[in-house]
């Protein structure tokens, strides 16, 4: 039957802890895929907050929760063309440390032409960022490649400060297939205690 | 809500593959969890096969296993004094190929007097067994403990190991807690293609 895929486990991960009405965001939009999941999961009454820099993620992002959801369902989405270091600034304060979840994928715009990638200090700081605004139980979700230029350093930076958190504060762990293709992307969650 | 423990993670592959009827094995039953819980599975029609060299071990077990199971579900638990190394010659021929799950607990047996731990050279040898015991779609999990003395090295040679599965055959899972205590133990789970 094969394991879980590393997207349908972060799905699962995300099914398990946000509900009807909740606040979550996607730090990295790309194609959408994520939002789209969230969208769902938040419903009308809910928001999801979206971050690219590129406007080719914007476009591709909003074309697919167009396709896919209600009319209704889409307007609680809000894409934002601003780095996710800058989150907090766009999230509305009255949600800071109510956020049910955030995801990342890092690395590059899959078929962009540009080669924008995700810098590791804005990633890092997006982070922190992250785990300020999120609530008791709510999760970040982190999906690292390492095949790109920058990829293993960007990863390596990661794990650092995915392992130095407080054990009395957050859970971290990795789900990771482990044999054959040595870039395959994987993941690390952490959930806020 | 926290994320699923490594054993509940491991029950959970286990009831996704193995069905009433099947063949599963043991393959270091310590206090016997995992026995109990593959007997579950597998019902009195099945089948477990356990190994450990330590006789307490099968003492623990058997006793857990009558407390916790009726006499019929026990009776299809056959405990052997043995090498895990050697599981070939314990399981039956017509069951080689067939075999649905097979688990390891490296280290050392909780709460024993002796300092018996897994090796190395036999825990490989074991790992080599089942794969070919396994039938397409069953599953070996390795629960790895780093904290004892050799367990690091044995947890590296089982990665290395694990690592050069190849994937056109096998795929490899890794569930690991990745901060705070850095002897925390964890899974790798492999699955025959």
């Amino acid at each position: 039957m094969g394991f879980v895929s590393v997207l349908s486990f972060v799905h699962q991960l995300l099914a398990q802890r946000v509900q009807p009405g909740d606040a979550v965001i996607d730090a990295t939009l790309g194609t959408g895929v994520d939002a789209l999941y969230l969208a769902k999961l938040v419903g009308r009454r809910g928001r999801v907050y979206g971050f690219d820099i590129q406007p080719e993620a914007l476009d591709r992002s909003r074309q697919r929760l167009e396709k896919e959801l209600p009319a209704e369902a889409a307007a609680a989405v809000e894409l934002h063309l601003r780095s996710h270091a800058e989150m907090e600034a766009a999230v509305p304060p009255d949600r800071h440390g109510q956020v049910a979840a955030v995801t990342f994928n890092l690395g590059y715009l899959p078929g962009a032409e540009s080669a924008v990638i995700t810098q590791q200090a804005s990633t890092l700081a997006a982070l922190e960022a992250s785990l300020r605004l999120l609530r008791r139980g709510g999760i970040v979700s982190i999906v690292l490649y390492t095949g790109h230029e920058g990829g293993s350093e960007e990863a390596a930076a990661v794990e650092a400060w995915a392992s130095e958190l407080p054990l009395a504060a957050y859970q971290v762990l990795r789900y990771q297939f482990a044999n054959g293709n040595r870039t395959a992307p994987y993941l690390l969650a952490v959930e806020k205690r």
